[in-house]
């Protein structure tokens, strides 16, 4: 079974409209909404390929039914914890004249310390039955800096591999506490680190003491810097569509490899596969298991050498 | 007491974003939610200008609570009728860079049958003690063509003075039912009598039956043809802002004039003036009174002949 936490889960609402013109008004032709955020994209994208799955996180009460509902009726295992307050919403408008998303994300309820306490307390309970434990996404107003890093030490202890994939101070400290796998794009690594180089940032955070750090270059691919060696690996030509829930399907890829015990070239090459195939659809945590078969052989992976880190 | 009548209620959410990128991902900096709808704006606008209203429509059951609790928060008398599933949302994402608004409407739910028929009877029950009835805001999903038009005939039954703002087969038949004032834009106002020139259609509503036509011309102000003559009113220079609530805000300037008797070019001018008042602030149903004050004596008001018609 594999654990995802979710700091920040969201409604996620799609609105398809005909063309999105800045400045007008639109008629909504068609609405989607399901529970998201990073954790339960991943999650869904794992039920997708077959692995068990508990989803754990924290759910705004004033509107919890309507994502327990859609999570009960995907069939996904989860433990929300409630918060006051409505959960925050993300919406995306996918212009149909090009499939172009446009995305707008809420912050989301604070949540007090003491919720926190409660969802690790939790994650302790699960994590014995875990053979893997991904904590994603963005993390809601007043999160300790150290949030994810406590997380971290958990699965640490219980000898859970853990893959983290968030941004910031957060991040930092999760690499800090030993993560397996710290995973961003190379804009959010860039960020996290103050650094201009995506090499120079994956080397601080595995100086810092992360096992692994992946980068996600959008169209460019995906870059791995690991113990084992460092993995470049890309689609021969990009794909066009939403990029909401790329970086989860590789982060459901690339655990669900670790799980495995999957070689780093492998992982890769289906980190890539999936996250294409998850452009391809509308909403985030789906992807297309036939474009997904389809795109597997034809990703290129070549090894290159980093500087700084032996392996 | 102005009765509203608000046939599809929306939850009006409104973002602020730095800027409205199509195709990026957005941070939404502030969030605001509330009632809206057609009628509901109309009598927020009212109740702004000291009249008391009462409110009536129809309300998703899976989040009735957040839009009642607005209202009862707000101080608006209401009367929403409960129907199978959540609440159609309007989402405004206001781009702080220049104050533009673009804006996504979701369809709405079905309302049944007997469900309409239920608000009729409400209706009815609250006339004998109204001044004026406003219908206003699109038809839900599966409205009969007649809709509207069975709400003005209650409304002309009990010598009511009646406005409608809506569009299409459901404005004709109002206009033909005998409404007092149908209001629309200068495009809805073609869309729906599917002829090329403003004057004609408005024409047209007359002939059908509508004692007066009001047509929206944007930043070019406002027309109207009525018995007594035609105007035309605007401000000497545009604003920008948010025309959401525009029409809703000349709406209820027109249904309060007519309420107290006013003479129709200062109708007209309230109309405009209020109109352009609301375009300056980012939600719907919301004016600024000194904008409102400050626009009323620069509108220009010009009596002209519209061919076709005696008074």
């Amino acid at each position: 079974m594999i654990l995802t936490v979710t700091p920040n889960v969201a409604l996620d609402i799609t609105y398809r409209v005909d063309q999105l013109i800045p400045g007008s008004s639109h008629r909504v032709r068609g609405v989607r909404e399901r529970a998201g955020g990073g954790g339960i994209n991943v999650a869904r994208v794992l039920h997708g390929l077959g692995h068990p799955t508990m989803i754990l996180g924290f759910v705004g009460s004033a509107t919890a039914a309507a994502l327990t509902t859609d999570l009960a009726q995907g069939g996904f295992a989860h433990e929300l914890i409630s918060v006051e307050g409505p959960t925050r919403r993300s919406v995306a408008v996918v212009d149909s004249s090009n499939g172009a998303a446009t995305l707008f994300n809420e912050p989301g309820p604070r949540v007090p310390a003491a919720t926190w306490d409660d969802l690790e307390a939790r994650l302790a309970a699960r994590l014995p039955e875990a053979t893997a434990l991904v904590v994603s996404g963005s993390l809601p107003p007043g999160a300790s800096d150290d949030a994810c890093a406590r997380l971290v030490r958990l699965a640490v202890a219980h000898r859970v591999t853990v893959l983290v994939d968030t941004v910031g101070e957060n991040l930092l400290r999760a690499a800090a506490a030993g993560a397996d796998i710290v995973k961003a794009n190379s804009s959010e690594l860039l960020d996290t680190t103050g650094l201009s180089d995506v090499t120079a940032a994956a080397t601080a955070l595995r100086r810092r003491g992360a096992n692994a750090v992946v980068a996600s270059l959008g169209e460019a691919g995906m870059t791995a810097w690991t113990r084992g060696g460092c993995w470049r690996a890309a689609l021969p030509a990009p794909v066009v569509g939403n990029p909401t829930g790329a970086g989860d399907a590789a982060a459901a890829a690339l655990i669900g490899g670790a799980a495995a015990g999957a070689p780093w070239p492998d992982r890769l090459r289906d980190a890539v596969a999936l996250s294409a195939a998850a452009v391809l659809q509308p909403t985030a945590g789906s992807f297309d298991m036939d474009h997904y078969r389809e795109f597997v052989p034809q990703i290129v992976v070549e090894e290159h050498h980093a500087p700084g880190l032996d392996r």
